[in-house]
């Protein structure tokens, strides 16, 4: 690849935690910038940034960061994306192209389109990725290899730009789609956020009670609980911002849950045995699908066990 | 091992899914009986069973099976339990411990109990360890090894047996705990009957939806629905008999969690955002005390990112 002219000349990255620094590591294994300019406001936040090598130059001003750059992605908490793109609005080249990377899209269009000046594609993406780790120290550059990203161009998008983004992601190992902001905030409702939701949910549930203690939960957490927890575990800015923007799908998905979760109720109360196995039967097929489209490992217990995880797993005994 | 004298000199195994294949293998590797017998009512899981090379003697009929040994085992649903004891008990040895597996231990109490002859050490345990998978090939010797094992002796248990039996599971590597049936089932409720229930409720939802494909549910599923989807994935009788069998304990954790989650439902309606930040802050925690404990490998993403895994996982690029 270092042979060839890379993909942008200059690619600005407005934010550094777990996906801005695996987009990081990603361009840099894949030679797709000329230079990487990375931005976050936090000096300590940005020191740790330059430590880790992330960039080519680093800057707490996000407007001198996005000066003369063809790309600049902003990586931060979906709530931040329309104050920095009044910031920086002014300063984007003409020709460059404004991304994001945020978990909503109907807000980010609404809160960042008015500040984008004629002549710079602001094309709103969301690469379906990620751990529950957060900060510079978390990123990787596989990433996104073998996941999914979703671009929601708008409809006066220019084809030309939305190939070379499609390039971009393409090169850092991802599968692109498209769709309407809409379409993607009700899908991403469903497999994202009420999942996160009700993960976070019941870990507070189970830190409440009182007939049974916090010890106990933890020592007997491998029974179910635990994989929960991961998503739990998730940066609570990011999922607060979610909660704030994407409000009427939540709560749509939220409102089917408790409906379903009411009837299995009714079910365990009543005693109703066919009804229990017949919706403990269906979900295994889903879980089937999953590891066939290659979206899962099929690693029984997520492959906590070396011994039977299958090829991906070495024995850590 | 094999210099000493087993532990027991005749161990029947009642049932061979997951956990009686897993103490089969356990048994044999860690020289704990002199005989296994392997008792399953289908003949085909029997010759399954039989071709894995699990026992040293097969029978479909229990009552053959349980003759002559002084450690039997049950690991069948529990709602199997009280009809397999009716049917066993008048063989069993005097002097012989009977255990099960079983996920609730009220109902198994209530249900055995009355079955167990005078000179017969009934003793119900719950070993805490797991995959989504099920049946004779599902089984492998480290399942319990670091996991916690919960016995509910009654009054009036033999504490010589209870001690012979806290052998048997610390030699198949689990750790030990005692406690009161009730108690267990409630544990049980929260850290495991729980998330199992919301695991198949939410996977249920997902593919009830009109707005959003089951081919859009599985491809953007790495952004959190799939963690709920091995949990969803485990043996629907099984589960099945749980929520039969520990109903009361299991409606109170669904009134808490349904409770708790209608206040966060309120929240992201209201735009609450310091109130969601908060709920979404002190889950983390949980999670790191569950990797202090042991009980959770602390590879990112469940390990699914070999690169970034840690110690017990290769690079499988």
């Amino acid at each position: 690849m270092a042979d060839k002219e890379p993909l942008f000349a200059r690619v600005a990255l407005i934010g550094i935690g777990l996906i801005g620094s695996s987009l990081a590591h990603a361009i840099r294994r894949k030679g797709l910038a000329g230079e990487i300019v990375v931005q976050t406001r936090r000096a300590e936040t940005l020191k740790r940034a330059e430590e880790l090598g992330l960039g080519d130059r680093y800057e707490t001003d996000a407007t001198e960061a996005v000066k003369g750059a063809d790309l600049v992605i902003l990586s931060i908490p979906v709530g931040a994306c329309g104050p920095v793109a009044a910031e920086i609005g002014p300063h984007l080249q003409n020709g460059a192209i404004l991304t994001d990377v945020g978990s909503t899209k109907g807000t980010v269009v609404s809160d960042v389109a008015p500040h984008v000046p004629e002549g710079v594609h602001f094309i709103p993406g969301h690469p379906i990725a990620g751990t529950e780790h957060s900060g510079p120290d978390a990123g990787f550059a596989s990433l996104f290899e073998g996941r999914w990203t979703i671009l929601t161009p708008l409809p006066d998008a220019d084809p030309a730009a939305v190939a070379k983004l499609t390039d971009f992601w393409t090169a850092c190992g991802s599968k692109v789609e498209t769709m309407d902001p809409e379409h993607h905030d009700r899908v991403l409702a469903i497999v994202s956020h009420l999942p996160h939701i009700i993960a976070y949910n019941i870990v507070g549930t189970a830190d409440d009670l009182e007939a049974v203690s916090k010890s106990e939960v933890i020592k007997y957490s491998a029974s179910g609980f635990r994989d929960f927890t991961r998503l739990a575990a998730s940066d609570p800015t990011m999922w607060r911002d979610v909660c704030l923007s994407n409000r009427d799908a939540i709560l749509e998905m939220l409102g089917r849950f408790s409906e379903d979760l009411a009837s299995l109720q009714r079910a365990i109360r009543w005693g109703d045995g066919d009804k229990l196995f017949d919706m403990f039967t269906r979900t295994r097929a889903v879980r089937r699908s999953i590891i066939e489209a290659g979206q899962e490992v099929d690693a029984p217990d997520f492959g906590r066990h070396p011994e039977i995880a299958g090829v991906n797993v070495k024995d850590g005994d």
